[in-house]
């Protein structure tokens, strides 16, 4: 860390700054510019990352060295994190394909989804039951009925579960019936449910945030993973920004920048991301393109009636197109399907 | 509600819409443009605003009329809301001045903030007894017994006092030991937490998500009042954006849009807004005289040793002058401290 | 367009709007509904776009239908417009390849940057003559004397040649030395500069403004070529946003957004988006996922040295390497390089 | 500047680090940490800001420690400086109110308009000849001929005049007719217009870009400046956001701020930031209350009929009334009207 002081620190702020270093039992470098001095502090910057020095008088900036994560970080952990979702494996050289409806509605249809998603190829099954809906007056979701509607289409097909957490009450269905927890954009920094969701070794894929940053990001992966929970994937969903035009904008960039800082899969979520079911397809070709380990892509089989986010929803048809279009773009990269 | 159609529809694709949207039980008007045409939807926009109209071949877009919202709004309700909390007016012709610690640390020092916060004219006590932190590695708040030390305050100064709560199963501690519960900008959405404290008529302090637009944040209100509590008010706390020589962009321009839309109190918080206690004072002045309805401003005694946010914290003796000054400035827009 | 009334107004408002929607030629139509009534505008929206209506007592809010360009719409043109580079096409099945340094520096490294850049299959050569460098004490370009060493290395490659104009007043110049003016992101809403190249009929590159939207974007092609100038391309190169992990975000939603909207060719600038080399590879793959027409790419024999810009260059070795995966990913959406 | 090396980096690439420093003429200093080592460049900061150090191998990451301006800065220059326009002092005790039409339409309207926001105590007008506006079909100002109607409103009224310029080659008309030359948000990085503005003395209100941060602003400012030019006034007017309620986002934080980095006054436009009218009064206020020198604001006597942007337009009366409600926050904050 280092500390810079103001143009006109004096020396009894100086020192003031140097002692309460020491008191945290790190050690203080003094160096003295021209027009600023600066302080290098030696040990660990992350036990001293929250103390207030920049309230300390004479203090101008505090400029962190180390990133402040470090169970989520490449350097901690050289190799990329490969996750086993009862059977199917996240991260490695083959693509992940989640698939299914934004929100579970019926069984029938639910299973019928599942069918077809695994028959175009899809690798693991998503389907909402809890619901976090911008207005109360909205379709909240099935709520537990949903999972077992879920848990039925597994049984069909036996393509693993991908469902939503959002309430730390609710723990104990997910664990019993889904194979990877979700944990969505707005719940990216609900503390207190990563902390319980990192209470377990069950499989979670954790949405950024709608204006998080790539730290604050995996700051929360670093919440799950230092309860213990080591199964942690990364799914870009888009942005928040000044642009209308789609509801948010992909941040493909987060892919190549979370590959090189961290060994967490990345998976990309273009139907949230665009809210527009025509412009999934070069999204998703794109994220596949820029190196994500996996999509998750919504798929309705009569979208014009679905009861949440019908807009962004591809038939199966189409998905079916697409998942030829993502073979030809995964070996291109190096990657399967 | 306005349904625009894309410049070739067909009338067959037209004759589509037109059957979906008696199907819902509304009253479609046609009416053909030279470029566009539109279709004008008679009936209670909010019933139908989450139907996936724009998945419906043929359709452009999706205009709506009416504010999503309904007993947050100024149209529901022509009269300012004054909420009660404990005896203390929030919403009225004296402001609500808002003060504390960022986080509850010890008992002494909390009684002792107390004591100075109301002698410099503070009608409520704020503290953190349960902090949403970045990192899982800095203090988290000392939970319950927080609560206690600010019980223990109120007992020694009489003010009320508002806490975040974070985890809807502390519930019960909130109801029993605060007079406001505060719901933190990261749980803005949290939808469960929101349903949970509407299902009282506590007061509730519902703070602006990082980067929530005033009509999510209405809506937010609006989860918790159609539960049942009425005694919403709303606090501005700075939004994200590309700027990075503060903390968050404070957004006064906020708070005459609520006044407009909404009858809900509004009160800013300058000093998470800026995280620079310099910044502060004459934030909290242009929040006066912007409108707000009161301020919530972080105080502590020694903020160099303060286990949270101490960079943004004023000295007693700084927010005694601030006070002075906020009484000018309350009068000059005709509001009393 | 359609006018949304408040919802108490009254006869008499309603009436003087409808009165001005007639004086200035166009046709009201009032429908009435049950908490707001709304007036339809039949005619050229675009002529009443910048009338103030919102300025009309009784008035709540405007909502236009159409879009507010004409030349640069898909509506008005349904073909994909391709343009001619002094014999390179840009914008049909073949991709465009336009490389080179940030900044031309010395004649003989411009004309074996060109060579390289040339040998490994790209098609246009870059380089910036004037530079809008946010310091006024950052390196500004060669000027003239860099257009020259441009003009060189056409001459020994045959590469046409691209570069940035800054002044309206060097236009001849560039008519005389370069097949492509590039307006940047600073000048995008420079409408005199817009003008100015919008006079002649040669190639003009248009950046996207650093906070521009889509439409604003469209906007200043439509003023280009409103001045009678049809050969404009779109080039995508990152917006701002909240995240500092990267210098800008690449918005790559914006590649099928205006393949949509609007029929000019769409290329995409990996380097000032990321403004880190090692994420050049990856976001130029996922651009031509997304189905660019083109590439933007800097190319540096010795990046660390650069006046400008070299920490987003490549070397020629790295790019001859990318030009060959970029071949793959080019044949897997059924384009060529 | 610290530059930061990567935790794997040889002892070679550091040697090759501190040589390339050297060469520069600089003096580094390496620190090696238990983490990562970092090495200390004292010398100008600014001399090597936009050298390419993240392009060589090895290193991480450069941290600068100085601020890029110069004579923009408060540390060049510690007392305010206070921009003589015409005889009106702006950046004093007395705040500067620049008030009239967005566009100047009708000589007899700008005489009038001129008139009464003198009787209201206003002490500069304001008016746009040269309009620009996002759509080419929009009205673009009557140009010369505008300030023209502008020196005859200073004729009958004696207030000097501030108007925005668009192209360089128009400097001529605005020495000659203006008393402060305004560069508009589009234009705050069009470098060669304010290298023309920088050549002269005459007061020069510089606009914030509609994304520009603090420091890009202040480096702008710095552009004109280092060509001479010291009458510089800064004017905040709404940064661009994602939220959509008002035009832009006012920061007002950047009043503070700005107070502390730099010594050149502050001015502040309720009436761009918003775009409606009932909002520019609490927001003139909240400025004035948060420190800045002056406002700008918009005043037309017929706004429905305004040829550009009459939605934010004041009438005389209002405006009348807001000034009296000014000088009461005025000298609440010590400053006078």
């Amino acid at each position: 860390m280092i500390i810079v002081l103001k143009p006109g620190a004096t020396e009894k702020e100086i020192d003031h700054v140097m002692d309460r270093i020491k008191e945290l039992g790190l050690t203080p470098h003094l160096s003295k510019g021209q027009e600023r001095s600066i302080i290098g502090v030696i040990g660990d910057d992350r036990l001293i990352a929250n103390q207030p020095f920049r309230a300390i008088p004479g203090v101008e900036d505090v400029v962190p060295i180390l990133a402040p994560w470090k169970l989520a970080g490449r350097e901690f952990k050289k190799a990329d994190t490969i996750v086993d979702v009862s059977g199917v494996k996240v991260g490695g050289k083959k693509l992940a394909i989640m698939a299914g409806p934004c929100a579970v509605e019926k069984k029938e249809l639910t299973v019928g989804i599942a069918q077809e998603v695994k028959a175009a190829g899809a690798s693991i099954l998503r389907g909402g039951a809890y619901k976090p809906r911008t207005s109360p007056y909205a379709f909240q979701g099935l709520g537990n009925e949903g999972l077992d509607f879920l848990a039925e289409a597994k049984k069909a097909t036996g393509l693993p579960v991908v469902s939503e957490i959002l309430d730390p009450r609710d723990i104990e269905f997910f664990l019993a019936k889904t194979d990877i927890i979700q944990i969505g954009a707005r719940n990216m920094q609900n503390f207190e449910l990563l902390k319980e969701v990192g209470a377990y070794d069950k499989p979670v894929l954790l949405k950024r945030g709608l204006s998080a940053t790539i730290k604050e990001w995996l700051m929360a992966a670093e919440y799950i993973m230092s309860r213990g929970n080591k199964n942690v994937m990364l799914c870009e969903r888009g942005i928040r920004t000044f642009e209308s035009q789609y509801r948010n904008t992909l941040d493909l960039s987060a892919v190549p920048a979370l590959k090189e800082l961290s060994h967490l899969p990345v998976i990309v979520d273009p139907s949230h991301a665009t809210g527009k079911w025509a412009m999934v397809a070069p999204l998703a070709k794109a994220a596949v393109a820029a190196g994500a380990d996996g999509l998750l892509i919504e798929v309705h089989s009569n979208p014009e009636c679905a009861l949440c986010d019908g807009e962004e929803s591809l038939k199966p048809a189409k998905f079916k197109e697409l998942m030829k279009d993502l073979k030809k773009i995964a070996e291109a990269v190096g990657r399967e399907l």
